[in-house]
């Protein structure tokens, strides 16, 4: 059993939104010093069994076509070690 | 200059509707072996100067109340040496 974390988040010259919002409200909430918020997403994904280079090679797969979209994202995949 | 990262996810016990269609829809795109994902968010800061660890108690209750609820979903921060 492993844990594997896949980290999403929109190209850096990609609008971002949300995080442009967080950061609008920011100093309206007391929280100032902070330039630039980016959101994107996490996922946390359980693995069966030994966590095998071709297993990886297959979740780097599945990051790239089904939890990212490479148009407009960037992906990042870590082995977590508990 | 300095980047923060802040990882939200819902806590163990709160049922992850997004997660679990993500979960539902690897066999039928040909990946197995994966027995749960979590699907949670990812926020990355800029800090403007030095990160003091008072500047880093800011962000704990940014994260806390702005980026987070806590009621469902635990956090975690982390300084992003690059």
């Amino acid at each position: 059993m492993a844990r594997v974390v896949v980290d999403v988040m929109l190209k850096p010259d990609i609008l971002d939104p949300q995080g442009k919002a967080v950061h609008g409200a920011l100093p309206r909430l007391g929280f100032d010093g902070i330039s630039e918020v980016r959101q994107g997403k996490r996922f946390e994904l359980e693995v069966d069994g030994e966590l095998t280079e071709e297993r990886l090679a297959q979740i780097r797969s599945l990051a790239e076509t089904v939890l990212s979209n490479p148009v407009i994202e960037d992906y990042a995949v870590h082995v977590q070690t508990a």
